[in-house]
């Protein structure tokens, strides 16, 4: 089966709503390869072509083993024990392309998959799987000029405490004395700074992007957002306050003392995805002066009313997953373009409130940015 | 019990040959508190001040857990299980200060710790759990002026891949065009070009030094040494070449190409633990014009047969731990000083083939690197 007939298959599941509640194996290609999220050697978990996953856990001793992959009635894949002391299991269904988080639950207790890496999200390390996506080419690892990706400790008052940032620079950074506009990138709600390189490929696919001509270099960075008690909390009582002192009073300054950027408005952007772009909405409408360019991932959206009497942004770009609301991201935009905004939106095919929805949007979004300089 | 009357309670355990078969908790002190190396809000692992660690897991449908964390005949601490589902258990005697791997056997499966973070070892990711060491302000997060670790991507022709590694910079650099001399520092067997920063917090030891004016600011590269199929068949068929050829055919040049380096053999330093300390005594033999300082941190010896009729290195240091096989680092420094050479050994008090010798060790050894220049 090629690229194209995947898509048309997984275009056919969705129009016809696919039942995940299914059990049947029937017609389940067996081309299954080992997730390339896998620790180094591991087999499983393996994915095929079809976006099937399927997992295999060594536990001779366990009664029951189900991995949380949002399938069927049960709130995820039960596996079956086998007379080799194995539990193994496919997915009733394809899955979307792109990355996902999940766990076991093995007897009733919560453990990640010896198979396959870590992830950081819902405020833990959790077990990742992807399923290679029809357009994974914009996110590998390729044989071109790669940007480094560096871990920053910055002192920070307002916390008491030393903070992390990861900082990508782009490939030829420091060979020469040339300054860099600076995209400021947030996490989703139980992420943290680690997301945007390890699940997002924010890297990667700026490395691929610069190869290619297709966007100017630039500085991307990365901090912590929860910065409140929001952190076991959920986001219910979340308030921007201690996260914009620690970005806009704390980080920004350190970052334009030990970078070589361009510290002005018109060369400073900011974006989020979900939780990240409710704190990219909040934070460039409080401070107006300090970014020129907003971009809500799977976060929201914005309306002229609030922007009114601030500052014009250059660019205000919207997007999400086509499984979640694009008519909300679409006519939030028309609606900005008619009072008078440079707006984009941009809905990405066949995914929902995931990491490829928000590669492809960092893909679409990084061109667009500062061309007011 | 205060700092000192834990290392009096240490080294009485050590002298008298404690036995770690023994079950009761009489005398096991209860302050116990999370590791520093937990999740976040994760309360156990706990350690107490002693050294003795206790785990709790959630597994309420589980017949056994057992901690592979090196106490007991039964190779490792058995963890009861209580009417609320959690298994619970405190080591039948105190660890050794410092950082230690560990997995959960469960129902005879083999499972990371929930509660903890992971650390690549072994070849793969691992429970790791921190027993705080009475000079852990050596490597402690403080609030001083930071280098950053940046993940580098290189390509290497050699083995037909983008290849990874670690780079500290020490605070400052980039701000002028100040170039550094540069430490090529080595993993152990089962390791990876993470465990430098993760589990031996060279950048935090780095940082101190420097902001104590104890060490010459320098560059650290860390990159991944298993390069050939030692990595599934064990160290017996070691060969040094394939990552001798990475090292110093592609690594070296490529960071000399894009860092603010001293890009001569006064400047350069190799020093690796273990199996790193292997690869350390085959590479600066084979190419003593490009290293000017070697260093083995549990890693074997040199002799003074060996060096003969070579351009003589600045440094040679030699370490390991109380409990490793001092007496041999040692007769190897006097052979080496009778034959010459300047020669440094240093044993890690308390300590076996761990981390925290490790981290000692790179304490050590830092202030002693790039003095001829």
């Amino acid at each position: 089966m090629n690229l194209k007939s995947i898509t048309i298959a997984l275009a056919v599941a969705l129009v016809c709503g696919f039942s995940y509640a299914q059990t049947s194996t029937e017609g389940v290609k067996e081309d299954f390869k080992p997730s390339p999220l896998n620790q180094p050697g591991q087999e499983y978990p393996q994915v095929n072509s079809q976006g099937y996953a399927r997992f295999r856990i060594k536990a001779p001793q366990a009664d029951s083993i189900r991995v949380s992959l949002g399938l069927g009635g049960q709130g995820g894949t039960r596996l079956s024990k086998g007379s080799d002391g194995f539990f193994t299991g496919t997915t009733s269904g394809p899955m979307d392309e792109g990355f996902h988080y999940y766990h076991l639950t093995i007897d009733g207790g919560v453990f990640n998959d010896p198979g396959a890496l870590n992830f950081f999200g819902s405020l833990r390390w959790e077990s990742g799987i992807e399923i290679p996506a029809r357009d994974q080419d914009f996110y590998a690892l390729k044989d071109v000029p790669h940007g480094n990706v560096q871990q920053v400790l910055f002192p920070s008052k307002s916390t008491n405490m030393q903070r992390r940032a990861f900082v990508y620079t782009p490939p030829g950074y420091g060979k020469s004395t040339k300054k860099y506009p600076v995209l400021y990138l947030q996490h989703g709600w139980g992420e943290d700074e680690t997301a945007w390189s390890n699940q997002g490929r924010a890297n990667l696919i700026m490395d691929n992007l610069i190869a290619e001509g297709r966007t100017k270099p630039f500085i991307i960075v990365m901090t912590y957002g929860m910065t409140n008690d929001t952190r076991w909390g959920g986001i219910r009582d979340f308030k921007i306050d201690a996260f914009q002192t620690v970005l806009t009073e704390e980080l920004i300054p350190y970052i334009d003392a030990n970078f070589q950027t361009i510290a002005n408005r018109n060369n400073r952007a900011m974006a989020g995805l979900s939780m990240g772009g409710m704190e990219t909405h909040s934070i460039t409408l409080n401070k107006p002066d300090i970014f020129g360019y907003y971009a809500l991932l799977s976060g929201g959206t914005f309306n002229p009313d609030e922007l009114k009497d601030k500052v014009k942004p250059h660019l205000i770009f919207l997007s999400c997953g086509s499984k979640e609301r694009p008519d909300g991201v679409k006519k939030a935009v028309s609606s900005l373009k008619e009072a008078g905004y440079n707006a984009v939106s941009y809905v990405s095919e066949n995914t929902a409130h995931e990491f490829l929805t928000w590669r492809r949007s960092l893909k679409e979004l990084a061109p667009l940015l500062f061309r007011q300089n």
